[in-house]
């Protein structure tokens, strides 16, 4: 199980290591839709009802019927008589008749027989129980028709859309109070290595506190998983199959980071190899940093080896585990993802076939912002923490401009 | 308090609101780090330690003085005599003197003596008990000083920072397994309106559902506080006043979204003006859509009066509201936000003077983002649904032409 024999492109890695993932089927629960937000939904959703339910002014002013304005102006006004007043919240209990206006607020239930309301700033009072209306009125004018945001039966929403604001009002305003969701799919975490310590031991010589499982943690939850984590992992072959092992049969897929040595990473991959067909599928991907990455599928689940340098794993698994845990979710209808687009503060060199991940900070400028490569030796996960963004090197480039315009992917 | 009589540009609306805003205060408390995603840091956080804490390797290879290594090359090698193999996660128990190397693995830790490492791919093994170097190295080459990530007693963490995975992760490194964070500021949301009947309810001719409770609730959420639901309050001025009040005493803040008509948002307006000094600050805004925003400060509590308009709510809180919630939070050091750059696809008029915001689908093209609008009448809160983003035309604007490249905020 060597590395590198062949450095897949990131975008190619996906897609072989994808083509081998059976297709995701989601549980599903159902949870009280105000508190749905981030959630996933697991079916399409037809609406029970129209939505308005009736047709809705949309200013204040007068109900009327078109015709009756043709032709109204300031200084040939049409005379409507006043047939009443609607009640916010009430259906009105009279009907239009032609040369007749109700007066109506924003939102108010169109009287039967109106068609179109005429805004109160185009209208003043006559004579009592009288108004003039100085501009003619088109029939559909300012209101809004039974239907016409939603019609009964209509899809509202499509499966596989993550939820928003806008969407968990939409959907109350239908009276959908439940909505089905998938559930977050569990994703174990290991971190193996020799010289890794928990975060609450103090370190002896030699040893560092374990990083990986707590940033992989909190990017598989920010992606919408659920991180179930096992701790720290010598680099035994015993152990570490062992876990790997308990892990495929609890949880939906494993991120598992390598310990930092070529050996110690032969040995994870050999691990993988073990836990099922078709096994590891991409080792080594032109990327930097993250050259290290193992892809792999193992009877049905999912399998990601990262590299153990925690910089290294957090890019890779912002590129790759976020993409199985949005998988795994069922998240097939995604919107696009947060990004700024910024300039280049110098020139960038890179290799031409390689995609490069550089840490940026962004600083408002007068043409907008400015995009400051940080540079960093691999390991100083600190160099990732003052960074706002990534700005990725695409792999035809050999390098970027000062004053070029990137796009900067937020961390 | 009658409306409109001033319409502020949104950025001067925000200004003279802040201005009058008490500095915020927020109260804080410590919750485990590996749960703390999206939460902001109360105070600034010195490192407690060096990170590293010994010289590490980042390389496989062997650990040298780099001045044996001196004019090295594969024609002229440099000898050098085996001193040992530095074990992971322990201490190397010996010291390297002149003319020795001791095999080291990425994230070992330097022993004694050494100042560089040498790459494995540049070295061969020679007789038993040597290697031959075949490149120069220089001092420091491929290794990490112990605190090159931080020294001890540096600020890692300002206060007012928003915690992403790589923060998590560089807070366990150094064994803080527990952060100061600011507490969610309860903001109370309060809708108002006779038409309005709870989501759960079959609304009667004339009525509608709730939606903006939901709707703000969620984006409350988003911006990291926690939404205190006040239910549906009637237009009867004691009702409106009561409940204000109630809100004011137990919420740091008050969105309260106003009925649909101009009578019921101008009773909107009193009712938040007689909650204290100094009141409304900015009634209306030169915003489309949103004009009727009421902002105010009263005995030192921010609140926001939203048109009622589910639509019109939504996208003037995500510019108010939000602000308001963050200041509360106490984020001082706030990211970019991110904002995707696109192509109109069709020519937009807007009136100069006025921002306008546009609810756009955006689709990739082979040139990056295409950005098309979508047409809706106000009150359409499924218009927002389908939206990707927010276009912004700045109020310099006459209008966008077809083509032009354009800043699309995500919802």
């Amino acid at each position: 199980m060597p590395e590198f024999l062949e450095l897949l492109p990131p975008p190619e890695a996906i897609k072989r290591w994808m083509a081998h993932l059976p297709a995701p089927r989601p549980e599903a629960e159902n949870v009280p839709t105000f508190q749905s937000l981030g959630r996933v939904t697991a079916a399409a959703i037809a609406s029970p009802e129209a939505l308005p339910a009736f047709p809705r002014s949309t200013v204040d002013g007068f109900a009327v019927i078109a015709r009756d304005t043709f032709g109204a102006s300031d200084s040939l006004p049409a005379y409507l008589s006043l047939a009443g007043e609607v009640p916010m919240g009430r259906q009105p209990d009279f009907t239009l008749h032609p040369t007749q206006a109700a007066l109506i607020y924003t939102g108010g239930m169109l009287p039967e027989g109106a068609d179109a309301v005429v805004m109160i700033e185009y209208t003043q009072p006559a004579k009592p129980g009288e108004i003039e209306v100085l501009r003619a009125s088109a029939a559909g004018e300012n209101i809004l028709k039974a239907g016409e945001d939603v019609a009964p039966g209509q899809i509202i929403l499509q499966a596989g859309v993550r939820l928003r604001p806008p969407e968990i009002g939409g959907l109350l305003a239908l009276g959908i109070t439940q909505v089905n969701v998938t559930c977050r799919p569990r994703i174990a975490i290991i971190s193996s290595g020799d010289e890794i310590v928990g975060p609450q031991a103090s370190p002896a010589a030699g040893q560092v506190r374990d990083v990986n499982s707590y940033s992989l943690g909190a990017l598989v939850e920010q992606a919408g998983g659920e991180p179930v984590l096992y701790g720290i992992i010598s680099d035994q072959r015993q152990a570490l199959q062992q876990a790997l092992q308990t892990a495929q049969d609890e949880c939906a897929a494993i991120i598992v980071t390598a310990g930092s040595s070529a050996s110690t990473r032969d040995l994870t991959a050999e691990v993988i190899q073990n836990l099922g067909e078709p096994g590891v599928l991409v080792h080594g991907v032109n990327l930097r940093p993250g050259k290290p990455t193992i892809l792999a599928v193992c009877n049905g689940k999912g399998v990601v080896g990262l590299p153990g340098n925690p910089v290294s794993a957090l890019v890779v698994a912002s590129i790759f585990a976020t993409a199985l845990v949005e998988r795994l979710l069922g998240l097939t209808n995604p919107r696009p993802k947060p990004a700024l687009v910024a300039r280049l503060t110098i020139n960038l060199a890179s290799q031409a076939g390689r995609e490069d991940y550089v840490p940026v900070i962004l600083s408002a400028g007068p043409q907008g912002y400015l995009a400051e490569p940080i540079f960093y030796k691999s390991n100083l996960i600190f160099s990732l923490a003052r960074a706002d963004g990534l700005l990725i090197i695409p792999s035809a480039a050999t390098g970027l401009s000062a004053g070029d315009q990137v796009t900067v992917t937020l961390l």
